[in-house]
């Protein structure tokens, strides 16, 4: 049996860094979610192998992190586990560790298990009960990232952004790719924000699943000196919803 | 001396993909870009050592002619070397080879050097002569994609899309990124269109620099089958042009 921890290692391109020469948060996200997909990959719960079951994962929360992000030609390790494994519910933790060895952040995801043509959730005990043998309880390894909390819906605000899902926030598994929703939510900031802070925290709950030409509104409100949440939402339907922490 | 042409190998990863599992046209151009990067750096007229002189390249010209796009996991190799130096522009030519040694595409770039503060363009044969000595001439190596044509601007048609240059448009160098215009222009088409065709070649003249906070526009005219016109444009004024042919 392969080891219960994955580590991958990720080198920082030039095209994936912002104006600051660091890698961007979505950036960040998508090593998150390839380390992920090959973690379950070589484990055999990867999106091919559970696709022969008719069942998808399907990202339900995500919380991330960063203390310090990684610069320009520098190397990012990212080691993944998988924590607890419910009835309709994995959780899936994350390490970020620089080049020198040290570890600059940590993320939580919660994934839900999906029948594929009914859209409803497996029982994942049920289905896969192998998957428990994978899991590190966090007495061996801690995943030092507060548990999520709430994210209220935001109230009585207008639309700071609007956008109509594209060819490019499709991704390889044919639906609106949910590091795109995070690109578009930080495109509401002005770039000052970027030049004198950079997002500390970020959380994501997932909500209903976008499709091409919907046509979608971004609503801002702050809760705190360097705290906001943005909640995308196609009409009244929330697609998703995110707190930001800049520092 | 190092060689004249530098080769680099990039890895397709899952988040560069879109939904036919293959790398898009975007990502091609970031690793086009990375490639001219490192060559130039390794060469000593990098970003960086010519930033000295208050100097930096500027993209004027590209043209990329793809036949087959490289799928999830492989691997592709990006040539690139310096096939011509003048007063005012160099061309900088690529080959792409994929996984099993088979070229691809080809694609073809224009820089002017210009002065950082004075953003007027820096006579290069008297700046840099050392340049023409990593000339690679046609008769050594040849970059089998036409000589870019002119492309005539888009006249009497409404916009097809529009936005606003946001921070994810601002790339490494602290300017708009050539590659996010693409991704903007690409947008402007039915998801039916990616999955019945590619694009095959793809022509782009950068005629103005973006700023952040933009709001841009995008002219579509259809000039023949399979071929297409896009202006993108701030105001009346075209900050690039490009010319797309699906196959």
């Amino acid at each position: 049996m392969l080891s219960k921890t994955g580590s991958f290692q990720f080198h920082i391109e030039s095209y994936v860094c912002d104006f600051t020469e660091k890698a961007t948060l979505p950036v960040i996200g998508n090593f998150l979610l390839d380390a992920a997909s090959i973690h379950a990959q070589e484990r055999g719960f990867g999106f091919e192998q559970i696709s022969k079951d008719n069942v998808a994962w399907v990202l339900s929360r995500l919380s991330i992190e960063i203390r310090e992000y990684p610069g320009h030609d520098q190397y990012l390790t990212v080691e993944t586990w998988v924590e607890n494994v419910s009835r309709f519910f994995t959780q899936r933790c994350f390490c970020f560790i620089n080049q020198e060895n040290k570890v600059i952040g940590y993320a939580r995801t919660i994934w839900a298990a999906i029948d594929i043509h009914s859209r409803r959730p497996v029982d994942i005990l049920t289905w896969r009960p192998d998957l428990a043998d994978y899991i590190v309880p966090e007495s061996e390894k801690q995943c030092l990232i507060e548990k999520m909390s709430k994210i209220p819906p935001v109230e009585n605000v207008e639309p700071t952004m609007g956008y109509t899902v594209r060819y490019s926030d499709i991704d390889i598994n044919k639906h609106t790719n949910s590091v795109k929703y995070i690109e578009h939510i930080i495109n509401t900031f002005d770039l000052s924000f970027f030049k004198e802070k950079f997002i500390q925290k970020f959380e994501m709950v997932y909500l209903a699943e976008g499709m091409f030409g919907d046509k979608v509104k971004l609503y801002k409100q702050q809760t705190a000196e360097n705290e906001f949440i943005i909640d995308t939402k196609r009409g009244d339907e929330s697609l998703c919803r995110s707190r930001i922490i800049w520092k």
